[in-house]
């Protein structure tokens, strides 16, 4: 609050999964305006380089040191942009960020903001169709951050609940076995016959769908460039000359 | 496939929360290059007036005739958006129109696309901080179209899981009580300090957001234009400067 303390900024910016068609004009302007750039390697490769504009780009698994860096920038009056894929409180920068503030023993003394992004569930489902139609789920099967029987929980609780599910970081490199362990759980929890879906790359030149069943399914073709949704029990394909989409319908008929 | 046939599209387009800031570039090109724009009569008000271009503005709960509509005219030639608010993915018109798409005797014989928008999920926890840190769940709380047994068996296993969760469509006029219904619910599940947040209109003039806990919440302020976040067992606070955040932290705590 001292009139010597420069007011800087600090915004947490979702650059959605890549194309420009994808990119907010407030996420493209706080990457224009911002002084400093804070991100993952291929996030801050994604922003245009300006002059004067200064670029930090770390590797992956250094989140909080990140955000440290991105808060004393702030602090010291520069105006940060951190970088995310995607959507940034989805599975991103955004949680991160705060768990640094939270640590932080100086309050906010900077304008702080988040900056949604079209996340990559959202990409993958407008190519399959509306997979989301219904009540719908988000898990990461990352095991980095959470123990195995957590996430095994969930797939349990969101079976039961009958919910879409979409899986975030199908293949972590700590535990590459994941997505087969969550096949093998599943496929003893559903039918067979629903639908699945492997989302690779969306909006990227290597992107690629896969439509299957739990059945049928290669869990193997997750990685972690991957968006996997698994239908509810009313998801289904439609055939309609020659394409195939994806759809669980806003309708669940009353029992009779 | 005839040599007469004009080769029409269908475009399932999301227009995001509301704010010009958050429409993409690609959602704002299906618009403006739209013969034909089809959808609910705000969001067609929200699109800019353009020479030429033909608006077919509905009420509410005509989804289906709408999407019929938009086929009916892609079929004969018309560049047609289906105008949506949020992301036509996440409880919109994508499910709608490839219900329609389904029913329809004659195949697809028009280009269609559903192009993702940001959600109101997304503007609510951007705004909030970052509650969707952990696994999370979406769910609509209308019953409109499915019974209210489905919603609860939903909520419990959603209570279950230990999923955040994100309601839609909290004060259906069918069923005005269901948001009550649905607190009384979670109140017997759920800790009552469990942080809850009613974020309302966000990105409009009269934006609002409500930080509470599911104790004290008041589950009144709710109205359709509200995005309920009730948190998981780890989603807290974080004060900081006379800003307060919400936060579902990224880990979860090996069980000691």
């Amino acid at each position: 609050m001292s009139d010597q303390k420069p007011a800087g900024s600090l915004k947490v910016v979702g650059l959605g999964p890549g194309p420009d068609a994808w990119l907010t004009p407030e996420a493209a302007s706080a990457v224009a305006e911002a002084t400093d750039l804070v991100g993952y390697i291929p996030y801050v490769a994604r922003c245009p380089e300006k002059p004067g504009q200064i670029r930090h780009a770390s590797d992956n698994r250094v989140e909080l040191d990140r955000a440290r860096q991105a808060i004393d920038l702030a602090r010291a009056g520069r105006h940060v942009a951190v970088v995310s894929g995607g959507d940034p409180g989805v599975f991103a920068m955004a949680a991160a960020v705060i768990e640094a503030i939270d640590a932080d023993p100086v309050p906010i003394d900077y304008g702080f903001s988040v900056l949604p992004g079209i996340s990559a569930m959202q990409a993958a489902a407008a190519r399959l169709g509306a997979p989301l139609g219904g009540d719908f789920c988000a898990i990461s099967l990352s095991d980095n951050l959470k123990p195995w029987a957590v996430i095994e929980k969930r797939l349990r609780a969101a079976s039961e609940g009958d919910f879409v599910m979409a899986f975030y970081n199908p293949a972590s490199k700590a535990r590459p076995d994941g997505i087969h362990d969550a096949f093998r759980l599943l496929r003893r929890l559903k039918a067979a016959t629903t639908p699945v879906a492997f989302a690779r790359a969306v909006g990227r030149t290597d992107e690629h769908l896969t439509l299957t069943t739990l059945g049928e399914a290669d869990p193997g073709l997750a990685d972690m460039s991957t968006l996997v949704v698994i239908g509810s029990s009313l998801t289904r394909f439609v055939d309609k000359g020659g394409q195939r989409l994806m759809l669980t319908p806003r309708s669940v008929e009353m029992a009779g």
